[in-house]
């Protein structure tokens, strides 16, 4: 197995609990009580499982790279209790643009990587990749947050920031699970 | 499945006869007698099998691009008898560069682009990525090439170029398998 494969799978167990679903674009994903989040294939059925690799980065420059790493904090904070899993796809006409295309909508139009800076450390992000799976994947990408309950209002900002670019006219289909921490045994 | 899965299994079977596999780099693949090439996953057992997407672009730029287009000739031409599958492997170091480290290293020093370029129309070429899959591959890129046996000798050319490039101190490992088009029934 890949050992950048993560599966994150809707169901009745797992260490997040669904308080939203919200179907931003098209389709929604079934509502599900909880979500389990596992490193490699799930070890159990559910009601769905969406899969995704962790990768290279495709647009991020090395000056802004030394800038997100300057700041940005890794997952698993104990304040961080709140969690997003946000799943997108973007259409066939984004995928069919160069990468200098893409790259142009994506910074130069959209800032869709200042905006982020904006938001580090509060809001820890991963971003998983699924398009180039052997299997069909409903989505492109899956990126999964986590932030502090006095966060979450900067974090719905930042969504609110990123729809509203030149970027996410191409994205054809966007899902926005919220999650709150299932408290320890 | 993925319809843009390819599956390569090197066995006693296929379209194309091995006439050759050189380790360019590192450990080789096991020589087999055939290759047999499939859109999805394979349907009958093999010695080795390596699988891969098609996907976006992930350097070319569109000035780059239109001369590609305007030039470049699609797979399985009468004339194409013979045909090389080349897998590769890049390093660790690679994968860790930022976009734009990647694109000097494989554009502006190595002119990767501009080299392929110099040998179309008469060597059509699919690139596959192996490496975002789910399971875990011996392989980040399989790349397939054919050509009529009158352009062998461009062939190795390219092969050479391309060899002495930067860029290429990043592979770690470089299978180069040889083929020759079986006859029809």
């Amino acid at each position: 197995m890949n050992e950048r494969l993560w599966s994150f799978s809707g169901g009745d167990h797992g260490q997040w609990r669904v308080t939203d679903v919200i179907a931003v674009t098209g389709e929604a994903l079934a509502v599900t009580a909880q979500i389990d989040i596992v490193n490699g294939a799930p070890s159990r059925p559910a009601v769905w499982t969406l899969q995704g690799v962790t990768s290279n980065e495709r647009y991020v420059q090395q000056d802004e790279k030394q800038k997100l790493v300057a700041v940005q904090q890794g997952l698993g904070r104990a304040a961080s209790t709140q969690a997003a899993l946000i799943p997108i796809r973007k259409s066939a006409a984004w995928w069919a643009l160069t990468q200098d295309e893409r790259r142009d909508i994506l910074e130069i139009r959209s800032r869709h990587i200042e905006i982020g800076l904006r938001y580090l450390p509060p809001i820890a992000r991963r971003l998983h990749h699924c398009r180039d799976l052997a299997t069909v994947q409903a989505y492109d990408f899956l990126t999964w947050f986590e932030f502090a309950p006095e966060h979450a209002g900067a974090f719905d900002d930042l969504l609110a920031a990123l729809r509203n670019t030149p970027e996410w006219t191409y994205v054809e289909r966007e899902t926005e699970v919220r999650l709150q921490r299932n408290e320890g045994p």
